[in-house]
């Protein structure tokens, strides 16, 4: 087990800021609705007014109060604010930019489908183009899952731009990740080398299903649960045998907790001892292709009461290999790089923080 | 953390079995459907052909395969063996009954509340009345918890019958447990003092909802994911504030697995944190109210490379002050009390084995 020794200190104090941190998990804002509409085709172009979901919002606040940009625009959404407040005041070296389109939540697929390839039109331009002069600021390639050919098209189109570093998508779904209606999305991901990330928010919105026996009262129970839908997709993932079929293929799982992951993966690789002949293609344990293939974003990492459970549990998970920092900036929980963890061990802090991620997108140290 | 020092030997070898274990978790089953129809009013009399889910069926096999009675008969149907197989065996002072009914798929709750009805009936008659001489054998009150009203009789019916110590029900739902839909079943329950324990195998089924994102593809799947209801249900009745409600109601969660409880509650503890301005009546963290109000039975317990990993997690979801053993005889995933768990001090083992179960349904040593 992991213990508190051999540690430094990262708390306020005498010890100058770390550098190069890889923040996984990071969101970038437009700070209109004109900056999306403007790469709509009609009749998109007049039907978006920025739909998010409509219910489950948070009774708080959505982004952390101290995120208005100097000039008053909207959370999130000045590149130069998000280098002073992520990048200078923590060390972090690269933010992966994950857009918040919602696009899955839409019954219509080209509508849908629209609103990422916009959001992509936009992410380029506003981040990855002008405020990157350093080529700091990667990026994700958003899609509509409930379109294959369409987010395959989307792929294409993106992944030779210099600084798009994978594929993403919401969780928010019509059935588990694992079954054949995804593949072409897969078999894409897989030929140009780029991982697909999956981030919770539109669960039981729109199309989507909700992961719970009916739908949830509160936004508590709601958010709480979003792991569930993570859950879901990875069994389904590991048992269809997805990594089998496309060997090349990673996954990153952002925003969906960390801890549960352990428990998870002990149970179903109890039951592919027990239950293996139905599912013959899945040929070692579960838990081998997902070290092999699937990465975690730490945030929102679970604190209990005391520090060695966590402990415990990372090392349970090999958070040594599979764990990446994320801090979910500039959302209300977000995760701070100095505070959210108890102190680790140099080497393993190394891994969590800079080279699982660099790693995992091709990101030189 | 738990160690494995100042522990006693279980495996096979010089040591006299163990007395006094409570299982939380026995399965009876009728000889033949005619046991259960007998009981049923007409038109379910002709209806019922013995109605379980229709898919996702056990590729391997329902139960031990050892589990046939002498004459015969379906395995777990006869107290005669059962008492020989499972009490004589492992020390089992008391298996707790919990019949499968699976009366909550239906869509007619009459029937469905008819067909709980005559589980009782039979229960009643040929497990706690006629095999338990010595008082051996504890039941439960199966409800149909689509029809609170109904529910409410029929535990008004059953709660002064000396050996029903619960009632209980299925996971399956088309809401969440918190919600005031089943609020009735909770008043009753605290009002005669029996704790209601909640059991997986009718998710999907029927009139319920499958909690995942869309309905999964194989038996493992499906049977791993079986813990994501139990998660949704249990942060519905925390979050609805159901103990604040209801502070005598108590409840026990059987066969969801085990581990997931420790991250869940790191989790909602958090949340609750931030959030608490939207559920006012929870007036202190979600896992105070646990600690008052919910066990959890062992089986299907978790078991990592690492024993450290599992009795670390232990330690932190207080097993020592929640956990009851439990095997799920005759069930094929079946924990041996001897097998099940690694090593515990003597003082954990008591408490998970006797001292617990002992405690929360009111069973003298």
């Amino acid at each position: 087990m992991t213990t508190a020794t051999d540690t430094i200190e990262r708390e306020a104090g005498g010890e100058p800021p770390r550098t190069g941190i890889i923040d996984t998990d990071v969101h970038p804002v437009p700070r209109h609705v004109d900056e999306i509409r403007q790469y709509l085709p009609m009749p998109f172009r007049d039907m978006y007014h920025g739909e998010r979901r409509a219910f489950f919002n948070n009774p708080v606040h959505g982004s952390r109060l101290d995120s208005v940009p100097p000039d008053g625009g909207p959370k999130g959404s000045d590149p130069d604010f998000l280098r002073k407040q992520l990048m200078e005041e923590y060390g972090v070296s690269h933010p992966i930019l994950v857009s918040r389109t919602f696009c899955n939540i839409q019954p219509d697929p080209d509508y849908g489908s629209a609103i990422a390839a916009a959001f992509n039109e936009w992410l380029a331009a506003e981040w990855l183009e002008k405020a990157n002069h350093d080529g700091a600021f990667k990026g994700s390639i958003s899609i509509n899952h409930h379109d294959p050919q369409r987010a395959v098209e989307e792929i294409e189109k993106w992944a030779g731009h210099p600084h798009m570093v994978q594929v993403t998508t919401d969780s928010g779904a019509r059935f588990p990740f694992g079954q054949r209606f995804y593949h072409p999305i897969y078999e894409a991901c897989q030929r140009h080398g780029l991982p697909l990330s999956i981030h919770p928010g539109t669960d039981g919105m729109g199309v989507n299903i909700q992961v719970s026996p009916g739908m949830p009262t509160h936004y508590i129970e709601w958010h709480c649960s979003m792991s569930l839908a993570f859950q879901s997709h990875l069994v389904s993932i590991l048992t269809e045998g997805v990594f089998e079929r496309f060997p090349g293929l990673r996954i990153a799982l952002l925003e969906g907790g960390v801890a549960w992951l352990a428990p998870l993966m002990w149970r179903l690789d109890s039951y592919w001892k027990a239950l293996r002949r139905e599912i013959p293609w899945v040929r070692k344990p579960p838990s081998e292709y997902l070290r092999d293939h699937v990465r975690l974003a730490s945030q929102p990492l679970e604190r209990p009461a005391k520090d060695e459970h966590l402990l415990s549990i990372l090392d349970a998970l090999d958070a040594e290999h599979i764990l990446m920092f994320s801090s979910d900036y500039p959302h209300w929980d977000f995760d701070s790089p100095r505070r959210a963890f108890p102190q680790l061990p140099d080497h393993l802090w190394q891994r969590i923080f800079v080279d699982n991620a660099g790693e995992f997108y091709g990101l030189a140290r």
